[in-house]
């Protein structure tokens, strides 16, 4: 069939261009869609309910620690974006400025929130006055605008969406807790929802957030051997407190600063999903976040009892899974293809000699196995599928990781892993910013972090040979 | 206790100043802080809080409906903006614009939405070509930045909160129904969550969205006597289809263009709450909205068993209730002011005598009846309790407006009524746009709508004294 074709034949092979490989998905899953505005995208129907599915775990699991969403302007003042140095530095040159309102110009330019940290911080210095009022663990779910110079779906847009955390405390131990905890979630979220296994590290200096004392990253591998960072949590200690003055008396009724954090993840998780598990057929959306679960498909949907009991088996199922009946007049093969395309984790196919034997075939996204299965037995076989799938599909992905995680001891060996061997490198490192800006003028990979989990791959920098202070995950990211 | 009259003091009486009493409760209340933007609010959890469960219930209502959500970009180019001439025109004299972004200045500037309509149609024109990809019937929620004069809390912000529906069909009929099916959700959510009944119907040609055939409202009277427009929906015909080349090849293979829908609610809403049900305690919040629903408040809490017995409490009624405990250091009766502050719909007193004696004491937030209940009818009684609160808060809002709405025959009676007695007036009108300038010139009163439910109230226009073509509600209007 002719369309049928130009649905597969419109996806290039990953092995032959993973970037348009992964441009093709998103478009032909019908995911986003370019705007006007250059480096913008449109979230389309199939991309935004992703976003959704993940707003409201992540949002519940927040919840569970005491988190409240607030909401703060869009628009910063320029002498507030400035107050912290480092920030300032940091963000200034990538924002866009509104210097016009209605028909008169300003007197002082407003920018779009990159990030909302002054913000907090401002909001803070006039609501924190006493121990009392501590902590404070906000969060909000909105879009920021970086005014970036290449963009790409998902991974890199002038503006996302994200959710933003920003905490303060009484005390340098409390805000420690809470960065680390709420990388805990997030990565706990990639693997358990999004089967997609973290490393989890902290940022060397040079990567670090502008104004951070410590920024924590959860780290994650692409199909293609890049690095995706995915989430990030930042311990600011008192640097934003004394800057913006926020201080509160503690119970001696001595004033002190607060210590505070931040912490984000983006729309660009969406593009970690489509690159670790996406195949030439599509995307492959793990079953615990999938916005559809379960397509039912009808074969030969004009023969009487067909259509009324993929309806029946739509009204079974929904109580416990996410389920549609594509009842478009499109063929059956064009349906496969687009539930493929579209990453819906399992089809249903039913035709009337199924009908007639009691059983439908239930054929899995990722493998592609087809399993007959009886109506009886229907809802329990799909969740024991899908249970399965989902655990595979992490399984799957961990595998990739860690046969493409490569140790280098010296500089040789570790600019030909770089060159030849797509994917994590694990290597000591000095700790001096010299060998990290060596490292990435010569490979261009960069410290992706300092894992938690520490091993002494070997006693020297794999740059410079002088002592090592910690290993390090090196890679193209990005 | 001197912190109880500082909390109460801290209002003004609405009788004394209306106004002032609307800001200091939406402070106190803590819903909002300003910001360091004019005429930007930020949403604090008490006030979010609240949105997050509008959102809540109207997407799940509009998702039956058939709803998708959508994410838009934040940014308009200056010339897509200006492709509907009557929606510039309404809409550029009020926008911000961006003219820098990073350190370049920008070739074309852009705006911040204002609203989405030149967006979603332009998105339309690429992805509508057959009438099988009709209807679309997108919706997302995001923010707006609209440049305000005068601002104030929730009803006029320079940003504020809001869902947008846009809707493309196959015929004018489609658009029309959905139009007014819109409508409808807001009116019937207004009245069964938020406690407000509405008056449903057409504004006239002079108060309709820019760039619209019709616009639909739904106005609500506040304790003041003023009007509030709560949600419009606009129908607007092949208008926007025209400018922007919207169209689909029909079942017979002929070009035609599409019929558009946009509908919208905003965060306003929570100032027609605000004053609607507010008393001089501050808030009233309906049940079925308010973020805690249950305060309970522990007396004597030092004593033994009393924190158990209220956490006891919260236990068994939270799988039914959004409760939560007052454990903090204040006393009693700071809690309650703080309690009916924020307008919780009821608290529920705890202490050693009532533990004793196996019973708790439901005090309603609205008319302060005090119910002793015995521990064992708790959840039955609480289910009750909230139910009718529920109901005799509309009825209430009800009986206001309605006593507050009257009917003027002639101009002279017209003037008297909207200068000494606060509320709707129901008056014909002829249906020329000169009278509606002239009430508005002599009385400030505008055309609120032309309900759907017509009465016909005199023969003639109350202005100019000509034959009547409809009835309308007139009222000074927020």
């Amino acid at each position: 069939m002719a369309n049928e074709k130009k649905l597969v034949e419109a996806i290039t092979s990953m092995e032959e261009d993973f970037a348009q490989w992964y441009t093709d998905v998103v478009k032909k899953a019908e995911l986003i869609d370019y705007a006007s505005v250059r480096g913008c995208m449109i979230l389309r129907p199939n991309g935004y309910a992703i976003w959704e599915n993940i707003q409201k775990v992540l949002d519940a699991k927040f919840k569970e620690t005491g988190v409240e969403n607030v909401y703060m302007p869009l628009l910063i003042p320029e002498s507030l974006l400035q107050r912290e140095k480092d920030h300032v530095e940091g963000f200034a040159p990538e924002v866009a400025w509104v210097t016009q309102g209605g028909l008169e110009p300003l007197t002082e330019k407003l920018c779009i929130r990159p990030t909302s940290e002054t913000l907090f911080c401002d909001f803070y210095s006039n609501i924190i006055q006493s121990h009392r009022d501590l902590p404070k663990v906000y969060n909000q779910w909105c879009s920021v605008v970086r005014w970036e110079k290449t963009t790409r779906p998902f991974l890199r847009t002038m503006e996302f969406l994200w959710q933003e955390g920003h905490t303060a405390h009484a005390t340098a131990i409390e805000a420690e807790e809470r960065t680390v905890q709420m990388l805990n979630i997030y990565a706990d979220f990639c693997e358990n929802y999004l089967a997609i296994p973290m490393v989890k590290g902290r940022k060397t200096d040079k990567e670090k957030f502008a104004g951070a004392h410590a920024t924590y990253t959860i780290e994650a591998l692409m199909h293609d051997g890049k690095a995706l960072q995915s989430g990030t949590s930042h311990n600011f200690g008192d640097g934003f407190a004394k800057a913006f003055n926020i201080q509160y008396t503690d119970k001696e009724n001595k004033l002190q600063y607060v210590h505070q954090t931040s912490w984000g993840l983006t729309t660009r998780i969406i593009g970690a999903i489509i690159m670790v598990h996406g195949d030439n057929s599509g995307l492959v959306l793990p079953p615990m976040i999938a916005p559809t679960q379960v397509m039912v498909v009808p074969i030969a949907q004009h023969k009487e009892g067909v259509l009324d009991k993929a309806y029946e088996l739509k009204k079974t199922l929904e109580s416990n899974f996410r389920v549609k009946v594509d009842d478009s007049d499109k063929s059956p093969g064009w349906k496969f293809s687009e539930q493929e395309m579209r990453g819906i984790p399992v089809r249903i196919e039913l035709g009337p000699k199924d009908i007639e034997a009691n059983q439908a075939v239930i054929v899995r996204r990722d493998t592609r196995e087809k399993i007959i299965v009886s109506f009886d037995e229907l809802e329990v076989k799909l969740d024991e599928i899908l249970k399965t799938m989902q655990k595979e599909m992490l399984e799957r992905a961990r595998t990739h990781r860690d046969a493409h995680t490569y140790v280098a001891t010296n500089f040789e060996e570790f600019k030909d892993t770089i060159q030849n061997k797509p994917g994590f490198v694990k290597a000591m490192w000095c700790g001096d910013v010299a060998c990290e800006d060596k490292i990435k003028e010569e490979t261009s990979a960069t410290s992706r972090c300092m894992p938690f989990e520490q091993e002494e791959v070997a006693k020297t920098c794999v740059c410079c040979g002088k002592p090592a202070k910690s290993m390090v995950y090196w890679g193209k990211a990005y």
